[in-house]
């Protein structure tokens, strides 16, 4: 990656305040390992595919129909359909040597009206009026992501036309939905972020006051309240004021998100309060054990506290990549590595597990548990929508692909920071970082392999404090590190941190517990009780038919908590447990019999880690296993 | 009741062949006991409440403003809304001393054109043209609930004018859906049931042939797919080729009673093993302990096998309603008891359920669970649509109160039947039934009571049989009969018999185990597993908060089922437990801990009928409450 044209870092975001200072992809370089290997796919897979579908299905053809009088009649897709392109062009600009699409950035920029106005859904004859439909009519969501890709082509390669129709657009916005015009905001949060990073960009305040004022403006039910009601849309409760995220969560997450850039920007200490009250409550109660978010499927929302059923988990891959949004920020502007904790959760569990290996397919929706062994959709077929099937090449409504292919393009961008003291790593990755006087050489097989070896090249002569996450899944075992002298000492869940004169070739040891162990869930958990889940490090694992004998389904197995899990090949991991048949029963409920079921044959049950399921032709598929006991 | 004009039984179904012959309103009457007070308050309040609410709404409104022209503009509710004025005049048809509203009857008429189509959301200017949506326009289904209002007035009154309607609607449907006519069937099964009854008043073949047609023709997706998919609309598979019910669980449930009424009246034999193997599957993996159906509030739709979860438990009342209706059918056309365990059991946990004490309020939805205390809907105000939240007056799709009032209405219908043999008690209620030259008083406090006595008041001078339904629910318990003569014996769930030559005064009492019992769940039901619930004879019980102590929810409550449950004051039972108070986390995952928790304070939980909650204030509720054991 080379610098931009203005020689600033390449940040995915870029806070003026705050704890911590991002180290940009300029700055930090994935050479190796689990991610790389994805950022790989992406980059030669992904992207490519991401455009051939939306050629494909009209989407990129809809800003053609536009200039050229053809909408209503010739345009294809759901009235946010424009948002893909734009992710797109955001996820081509952040990725290192994948040049842009002029054409299809043309084709945008004479979409746009005189009056920066860019939809192609809306507000031509025979379309709907602009801002006609606030609710649903996503117009103020798709400048979002529009100046979001404004916004990383300015830091990548520099302002350029992308930069500009972003900057039109977002003078419309302000233009349209200032204090002194139409006091509403959008039924889909994602411009608050997007206005705030353009202020960053271009260091126009306008920018930011309009996101500020669209915070402000949220939760006082100036949308209708529809279907689902003022919260799907975060509309019931001002942002300052609520407690918990609700509603859609791709929109919580998302709101939040640009809530905490209005509130470091302008030094708004109680709004941040509220944010981080706000992903307390949600990661304590609402929460998937992948860090996956949003647990129905009728609205794509959250549901009441610990009603995280993994059957109907939608934790939609969207609502994951909003989140690492959202816990970066938090984690940039607290320093807090609880907030790189959650990240680290979501990215292993979540992020990854929505793409193929081949990148060509993905999940939507993000189960924990499939009863039915689903059949593989055709690579040619746009699924209708969301399903908590096989991963799908696209969808009607296809967010998650693109937003896929942009967290991997900016990926090397949520890996470090910076602060006065030094330097801090919050992701562990085969990473080169070269920053300032400082450039260090991280060696890694993490998540698989227990240990993380940083080798300084080098440093300025002076001392400075190189901080690493302990992350919070080592509590209850033992991490340790092993400073350049050679000396061990055992770390907690937090940070630990090395403070000294490093010399090129001192060499820092991280070693992390990642033998897999049984979780338990919180018994206010319904959905789980009697069950037992495995994770390995930060990986999450689940049972696969496909590795079960005689064709059982995950359903019948039962583990025995009692004995640890065990390392097993290729990266799987073995418990104890039995396979059960129950027999047939005209009526499923029966009066309690106290006397124990009679001891199955046991067997030792192989778990993968569940970012890899469903490579390997449909299966039935658990995260949360039932245990062996009397009851049963 | 009288007689109708013609002399034949007042029925709500009347099959012309069979294993039994039903006993009708003329010859069954409810004297006293827990359905006496619930018809009591359908006939004085529901009924009223149901025609002032579509008075109120417009829906009454829609026939006069079709007739005079003031359609679409002045036409309300959703495209279904005729049907709810028509389950009310079949209610009405019914109600033992009610009149009709003969304004309503006419109004209905002078909506019907020349050619006998009916409906006042299609067919005139400026609506959609007639069968323009088969999938979600509902006339076909309109016509079914017309039928059936016009079947309930010729059977409980006499042909009238409400009859003629529906003939002439049943015509216009032979002429437009016949076999040279449109190949097609509604997205909303009810016709076919309401087909085939208006033959069986007719004595019209082309009703019945015309209701075979319709069950053939289904399941060979002349439907298009849409959001839910073709198995919502049951259109997925031909009826005699399915396993289970599956889709919209009100559709299926109606479906599979037309395909009933086809069959027997058909002689298909095939076609009725099929929906026999369809409930069968469905109660034995597709039922919540309360008879309820539907477990997915998104498409209102069965779940997978074994997929309950309370807390989602759509159980709507008019799936309840419906496979009463089915069961009922599958029990005259067979004779086994378990058809009429089901219905028991759906009666009295969830049609029961429904109406609030004052008949005035209804659940749409039954859940088995609520987490949080809801607050009692407005009186004046018409909900959006189905919640699970406490009883709402009125409901933008209101199927259910209608529903309701003309299940209480015919209700006495549904409790005995004739055959050869003698005469067949299914449910026990305190009732007076006359049917030839034998009259019975059955006198009991059943549910509550353990005791039913049957006093023949008048026999013909020949040995008859006296059957009686054992139900399932004694299982593991003992049943006791004591004849005539003082005999005592042990009686096995399923039927029970006495033969003899009985004479007035001759008494037999039934005995049964009505003494509270803990409830396993199938460990295939992953949303309950670690639970138990409690059933009083065949009421489900369930924890309201309003009886714990100390502002507790019921989500607090762990019980010990290790004693057993004990009947405690006014249709109370308590059971041993604890509540406990689970600290808070930050993550609601943590490594399994061996070591249990510490015993609670142990105290008794007041647990309270099922069909009773929600009757005392905003509470939260389960049915299924989790056990003490190491896991915690």
């Amino acid at each position: 990656m080379k610098r931009n044209t203005e020689g600033v870092p390449v940040l995915p975001v870029a806070p003026t305040r705050g704890r911590l200072r991002p180290l940009g992809l300029d700055e930090v370089r994935i050479t190796g390992g689990f991610w790389a290997r994805r950022r790989q796919v992406n980059a030669t897979a992904t992207l490519d595919h991401c455009r051939d579908w939306m050629e494909r299905v009209g989407w990129t053809g809809n800003f053609r129909a536009a200039v050229e009088g053809r909408v209503p009649h010739d345009r294809r897709g759901r009235e946010f359909a424009d948002s893909d392109v734009y992710k797109l062009l955001e996820a081509m600009s952040w990725q290192t040597g994948h040049d842009l699409d002029p054409a299809l950035t043309e084709a945008v920029a004479a979409a746009q009206e005189p009056d920066g106005y860019l939809n192609t859904a809306y507000g031509r004859p025979g379309q709907q009026p602009r801002y006609s439909d606030l609710e649903w009519g996503h117009e103020l969501y798709c400048y979002g992501h529009l100046i979001q890709a404004g916004v990383a082509h300015a830091r990548a390669r520099g302002e350029g036309e992308l930069t500009k129709i972003a900057r039109r657009a977002a003078d419309h916005v302000c233009a349209t939905f200032g204090s002194q015009g139409v006091q509403g905001v959008c039924g889909h949060p994602v411009i608050e972020t997007a206005l705030v990073e353009l202020a960053r960009v271009t260091g126009e305040q306008r920018y930011l006051d309009q996101a500020a004022l669209f915070i402000e403006r949220r939760g006082r039910r100036t949308l209708d309240d529809g279907e689902f009601g003022h919260a799907y849309y975060q509309d019931d409760i001002p942002v300052r004021q609520a407690t918990v995220l609700r509603g859609h969560a791709v929109r919580a997450l998302y709101l939040a998100a640009g809530a905490v850039d209005v509130a470091v920007e302008t030094g708004d200490d109680d709004l941040l309060a509220a944010v981080v009250r706000q992903w307390e409550n949600t990661v304590a109660r609402r929460t998937y054990l992948t860090g996956g978010m949003g647990s129905h499927h009728r609205d794509e929302s959250f549901g009441d506290d610990f009603v995280l059923p993994p059957d109907r988990a939608y934790s939609e891959t969207c609502a994951g990549v909003a989140s690492v949004m959202l816990s970066w920020r938090l984690l940039l502007a607290t320093g807090e590595p609880r907030f790189a904790d959650l990240a680290e959760r979501t990215l292993f569990n979540v992020v990854a597990t929505s793409p193929s290996e081949d990148g060509r397919s993905f999940f939507y929706a993000n189960t924990l548990h499939r009863r039915r062994r689903g059949t593989v959709p055709p690579a040619d077929v746009q699924l209708p929508r969301a399903e908590s099937s096989l991963r799908a090449p696209w969808f009607a409504v296809s967010c998650c692909p693109t937003n896929v292919a942009r967290t991997l393009a900016l990926l090397p961008g949520y890996l470090a920071t910076t602060d006065e003291s030094g330097i801090q790593l919050h992701q562990y990755a085969d990473a080169d970082i070269s920053t300032g006087g400082v450039a260090l050489r991280i060696r890694t097989d993490y998540p698989s392999a227990d240990r993380v070896t940083v080798r300084v090249d080098r440093s300025p002569d002076h001392p400075w404090t190189l901080s690493l996450r302990v992350p919070a899944w080592t509590e209850g075992a033992t991490a340790r590190l092993a400073d350049p002298d050679g000396a061990h000492r055992t770390v907690a869940p937090g940070t630990a941190t090395v403070t000294r004169v490093f010399r090129p070739g001192d060499e820092i040891h991280l070693e992390l517990p990642v033998a897999p162990r049984w979780i338990a869930p919180d018994p206010r958990i319904d959905a789980v009780r009697g069950t037992a889940a495995v994770q390995r490090g930060p990986l999450v694992y689940c049972a696969e038919s496909v590795d079960l004998p005689d064709g059982h389904e995950t359903d019948a197995i039962r583990v025995d908590t009692s004995a640890a899990p065990q390392d097993g090949p290729d990266a799987t991991v073995v418990v104890p447990g039995e396979l059960t048949a129950p027999g047939e029963r005209a009526w499923p409920y029966r009066p309690l019999d106290p006397a124990p079921a009679a001891p199955a044959d046991r067997t030792g049950v192989v778990l993968v880690p569940y970012h890899s399921w469903a490579n390997r032709g449909p299966s039935t598929m658990r995260v949360w296993l039932p245990t062996t006991d009397p009851d049963r």
